[in-house]
């Protein structure tokens, strides 16, 4: 280890994969430690992923939710930003391996995070993006959009009823957040602005599986959140398995069909190759299989954290793969290094549940905090303040302030832009139900 | 024609083509007119093009310099918005060819606008990126971002140099704004975020085929914008022709070779094929000669504006290729409508010159109002001031100015996201000189 005495000229090297919730903590709690840490990301950007289904609905742009990594550590001198994608790790010599570069470490902090995933079924993708990343949200507000277009180009009544109809495949936090999105752009955002269709006939219908959405929270909160769902204009339905995606609609497993040119996928995710890389155990959804100081078997100088581990924390409690976890185990992952430095024993990682908040639309929410559960208004404000405190940097903070102060007001959205690869644009209206005329 | 007895009880139809400044002022003269006017474009926003270059340079997002055309006409019953494409226009029955519908026409306005142009060399674009679009705009804010991150990453000092050498071509406004915006970029926004590289290190050279940049102004102001530019840290060339691009750099006439990884094209524009679809005479540019009044020879029912158009106005005065005549040539056409409608005889165009800005950076612009012209902090107030004011939407221009004054205190830029298809990404790295190794 790099505190022997034979290292002793040079810092302890912390390698940490992935600038998520996680990651971007626990650099920031290596702010004062006598360590080199190198903060490894594909992208450049810090992402509020809690918020991309603003994006994907027009409510913001991109750069209000994302900050460059470099600015968020710019003064913190012991870390250097690495944009670069990671391909494996060697355990053996303690190196990442990127396409290009072997980047050693004496401490690793594992934290690339979570895909959404179609289980077994990735050919559906084409047809029913997810929403992990910020491309993923401009594709699926630009099929949203133009889908509004083409119903009011289209001259036949079938196609028209097809265009405006739009599918959310999964009714956990993002689906309902998204379909709620959704029922307020077409009923509320839109509605003055099209001349031949009305926007606030558009069927918004939300797809899951299970008895009920919202599983995580209690039950009475996911019957109240249906019933705010309704208002705002979503039809809700539960105990459907989708069996079939195609650019026409979705297929269920009662056999029936409903057409529909627009299917976003919020049904599950998967996480990074984590366990690959790290020839590790992991669950069905491809999270690393970790012991109470979140290590995986056999390397206690790797943490694996945030969406990328199972965990059971040490009083038996599974955590759940959401934002202020991440950070919980991001700053447990730093402080555990910091620990080893002083030859201190760490303790397990303790969950510490600050509650359960899913957005459904405009003055509409859920909020569970363990011992008791709130919706609609109180719990909506709740959610506004706890996303604009955490968004990271004061000038996104006052900027989706302000948007949201305006949107609240009139209704209407920013970020109602068309834009991408026009190639793909016409790709995917190719189909015979998609094309405009 | 429509105003004649036996077409009286359906109103004049007349067709926009392109929403850009000409476009929108047209439809938006016409809103007390008994006409139905429809507007075509291809993208479903306005585009505020003077601001782009922000955009570019991650000073603003797409958002803040875009606004949905839907929801600028929104209030004004006598306009439908139609997103679609131009393939041709068919003069003898007086309709608007797209590629899946014909869309009949009594009045025409066409102000579809202007591009990028390689003069022959077409092959050039994929090295050298122009700026007309969003799409144009983020790829070349990629292309930026990404050398700083690449140059971090390389270990051989010729590679970092030449990924460092960031080279405009084009001695315009948009190049000088290019060029400034570059510098300051790497000069003072992005300084403190690397550890291995020194962005002030950087060389950006702005490149001129003629005697002088910024040939529309007076040449004192020329002399002074080069000045301007050399203290942002711009190299500015003059008498150089480029003669090649490839992705290592540009070739010029004199033999001589600069290696750069990011050349970005602003030396030339050629308008959208009206000319062709029109069958009607253009001239180098391939802007359609129009008459005084602005018509097509032979075609009194149409209208050619804009950066389509080539005009001498009744005066002898050329129109410059700028927004304000562009708007100027949009309220004449929608007026000339109306007198014929009222059977009145239209005055020819008559343009009126209300001066000429261009900025270099933050405190630094010229402004040339005819008689007598300014540089420095005061033209630079009012550049601002003019270009706020001309943003479409209150909620635009509040947004806009909350972002320039905090980057005017911090030198923080916004939107430093490196976004966009990972496919193009790893496909524009894979040159030898821009490997990430």
């Amino acid at each position: 280890m790099s505190d022997s005495p034979d290292a002793s000229s040079r810092r302890p090297q912390v390698v940490i994969l992935g600038a998520g919730f996680g990651g971007l903590t626990a650099a920031k709690t290596l702010r004062h430690a006598p360590v080199d840490v190198t903060l490894l990301d594909r992208h450049n950007y810090h992402l509020f992923q809690p918020l991309l289904y603003q994006v994907a609905t027009a409510g913001l742009s991109p750069a209000q939710i994302a900050s460059p990594i470099r600015r968020i550590v710019s003064r913190q001198k012991n870390v250097a930003v690495l944009m670069d994608k990671v391909v494996d790790i060697d355990r053996s010599r303690n190196e990442v391996v990127t396409a290009t570069r072997r980047v050693p470490f004496d401490y690793l902090i594992v934290a690339t995070g979570a895909r959404h995933a179609y289980f077994g079924n990735d050919q559906w993708e084409e047809f029913a993006p997810g929403l992990k990343k910020i491309d993923d949200a401009t594709e699926i507000r630009r099929r949203i959009l133009l889908a509004f277009e083409q119903a009011e180009a289209t001259e036949d009544e079938t196609e028209r009823r097809h265009l405006l109809t739009f599918v959310v495949v999964g009714g956990g936090p993002t689906g309902v957040e998204m379909a709620g999105s959704i029922a307020e752009l077409a009923h509320r955002t839109v509605r003055r602005d099209f001349r031949r269709i009305d926007s606030t006939q558009s069927r918004i219908i939300l797809i899951e599986a299970g008895s009920r959405i919202l599983a995580s929270f209690p039950e009475r909160l996911s019957r109240s959140a249906t019933k705010q769902l309704a208002r705002l204009g979503v039809t809700t339905m539960t105990g459907a398995a989708v069996t079939g995606c195609d650019q026409n609609g979705v297929s269920l497993k009662d056999g029936s069909r409903i057409a529909s040119a627009t299917i976003v996928w919020a049904a599950g995710v998967v996480a990074s190759p984590a366990a690959r890389w790290l020839k590790a155990e992991c669950d069905r959804a491809g999270r690393v299989l970790v012991d109470a100081k979140l290590h995986p078997p056999g390397a206690d100088n790797i943490f694996v954290i945030g969406d990328t581990a199972a965990v059971t924390d040490a009083k038996g409690v599974v955590v759940p793969g959401i934002a202020p976890a991440a950070k919980q185990m991001g700053r447990y992952a730093a402080l555990a290094i910091m620990a080893k430095l002083d030859h201190r024993a760490a303790d397990p990682f303790a969950y510490r549940n600050y509650g359960n908040l899913a957005t459904i639309g405009r003055k509409s929410a859920v909020a569970d905090f363990g011992g008791f559960g709130l919706s609609g208004f109180v719990a909506w404000v709740i959610w506004c303040f706890a996303h604009i405190w955490f968004l990271i940097g004061f000038r996104n903070r006052a900027i989706v302030f302000l948007d949201w102060v305006v949107a609240y007001f009139s209704f209407e959205r920013g970020a109602r832009l068309i834009t991408g690869d026009e190639n793909r644009q016409s790709a995917s209206t190719s189909g015979p139900e998609r094309s405009k005329s």
